[in-house]
């Protein structure tokens, strides 16, 4: 599935992208599958299930998607069954973050192979990981806000998973069990205010600037997260070229270290790292303006394009 | 008031802690006062303005604090006057971090001017800022978990301030306005793992690793954040003591600099940094070991005391 969440007429919930361009409304497709079973309860049994938000609906793991799945095919044979809207064009709503209040993101740097030895540097022994806050995700169709605290807005593309079950000591082998899916992740960063301490956080931790999207693309359809050419284009420029095979630390190993350290729950999204080509290290360098769209492709996962949009001071 | 969250019969509620070692429970208490008005809804009224989770709570913002002092008093001068109990004492009850779930926990480097004096070091410019995740949140009736993962388990004393507004550009002459109140916490550090990458996430990340309580002192009750002598001990031995006046970026300013970059929420905890005297500063190193006790006194806020647990591997 390409599980998204969306707005219409002011209520957020949770849904999928089918091929055609449909969204299906997947709590109101449930409680009508549920309805059309004759259960009293559909729609309390539909909200223990596939609740509205996508934390809560994947807090319900293996089950809940296999039930979406159901949902879904039930939605499309019978899309005005329900006293609900069922199905909508992707046109007619707003698609939002898939995840929109995580519990942690957790971003990793240093993390493409190439980059690292062009750089000059060892290949790192142990993941350098560092923390945005839910403040800063925005979704597939808003702007990228440009806040006048800084002149050097950068981007990094990243190839981006979200955990999808409690995971604690988790073995590489086992690692993609506890990954939900897979999306993209653009890791904008004021350049400037991440490097003034040693600690970056502060340059990665202004609202919006990680914009995540377009959808949740799930393990069954996406199963081996290696082998995904990434690019970032600014105004259609390529800046950012690599592939997933490239990572140092791949989802597998990601999982194993994150989950030997801290517990990760459903929802958790982490951001595998970003390669060589963004803006600081170009001669000379060149930051986002306003009004430039900065758009990254990921294999067989998606497009995730937004545009910086400067904010009065 | 010294606002708590605590545990009885299962249910996580919160409460205020009155001089006498007794507990009010906020919620009914407000229900019990509300009903004595004969108000109908007075369940779903007092769940919007005084609810049973901190977090919550503290969006109520002022209201919901002047609420909670009527409420209190109310409960106190008829405690047998509800359907459910309003007053405990607080040995009956388990007391819990003051708050559980916090959007974002931010941690404060290189805070203590005599440290960094010490040490040799500048005066920094900007506060060195890094992120915990709720994960690690414990309360003062935990023990520490010391997860085999390292032997380096470390302490760091924090005067820690918990936001009650959403906070936005604030200045400091307007910063303590959005401070709901103070606490302690102990910025647990898995000394070895936070030193084996430039960034120190990853060694202040682990489950448990950040005790906090036992209560939030409000800002009506402690007005002034500055001049706070700060003492931490291990086993009953002083490590690490200071005052909060030696703090390079005090509460006023941290609120000011973080609220320029992002958003603040009700709820946000901050940990404002630790003075010398960790225990990897020692001549030879200290670290913790299975069953000492970490005991951390701030003026006018009170005690946070925690028995380190060695786990199994």
């Amino acid at each position: 599935m390409k599980l998204i969440t969306f707005t219409t007429a002011g209520h957020s919930r949770i849904g999928a992208l089918e091929n055609e361009g449909k969204v299906v409304d997947l709590n109101y497709a449930y409680q009508a599958l549920l309805k059309s079973q004759n259960k009293y309860r559909y729609k309390e049994i539909a909200e223990a299930f596939v609740p509205t938000k996508m934390e809560g609906f994947l807090q319900g793991g293996k089950e809940s998607m296999r039930i979406a799945q159901e949902a879904i095919a039930y939605a499309l044979a019978n899309q005005d069954s329900f006293e609900h809207q069922l199905v909508y064009e992707k046109s007619a709503v707003k698609v939002e973050a898939p995840v929109t209040a995580p519990g942690k993101i957790i971003c990793v740097g240093h993390n493409y192979r190439e980059h690292i030895l062009e750089m000059g540097r060892e290949i790192p022994k142990y993941p350098v990981v560092f923390a945005k806050f839910a403040n800063t995700i925005i979704g597939p169709e808003d702007d990228i806000p440009f806040y006048p605290i800084s002149e050097q807005l950068d981007y990094e593309a990243e190839f981006t998973f979200v955990i999808g079950k409690k995971a604690n000591n988790v073995s590489e082998e086992d690692a993609l069990d506890y990954v939900a899916g897979y999306t993209i992740a653009n890791d904008v960063t004021y350049r400037d205010i991440q490097r003034r301490t040693l600690q970056w956080m502060q340059g990665k931790s202004v609202d919006g600037s990680a914009p995540l999207g377009p959808w949740l693309i799930t393990t069954d359809e996406l199963t081996d997260p290696s082998g995904l050419d990434v690019v970032l284009t600014v105004n259609g420029e390529v800046r950012q070229k690599t592939n997933t095979e490239n990572l140092v630390f791949s989802v597998q190993k990601l999982v194993a270290f994150l989950s030997n350290l801290m517990t990760l729950e459903p929802g958790d999204v982490i951001l595998s790292g970003t390669p060589g080509g963004v803006g600081v290290a170009m001669d000379p360098p060149q930051f986002l303006k306003d009004g430039d769209v900065v758009k990254i492709e990921i294999d067989k996962v998606g497009t995730l394009e937004n545009r910086v949009s400067l904010q009065k001071g």
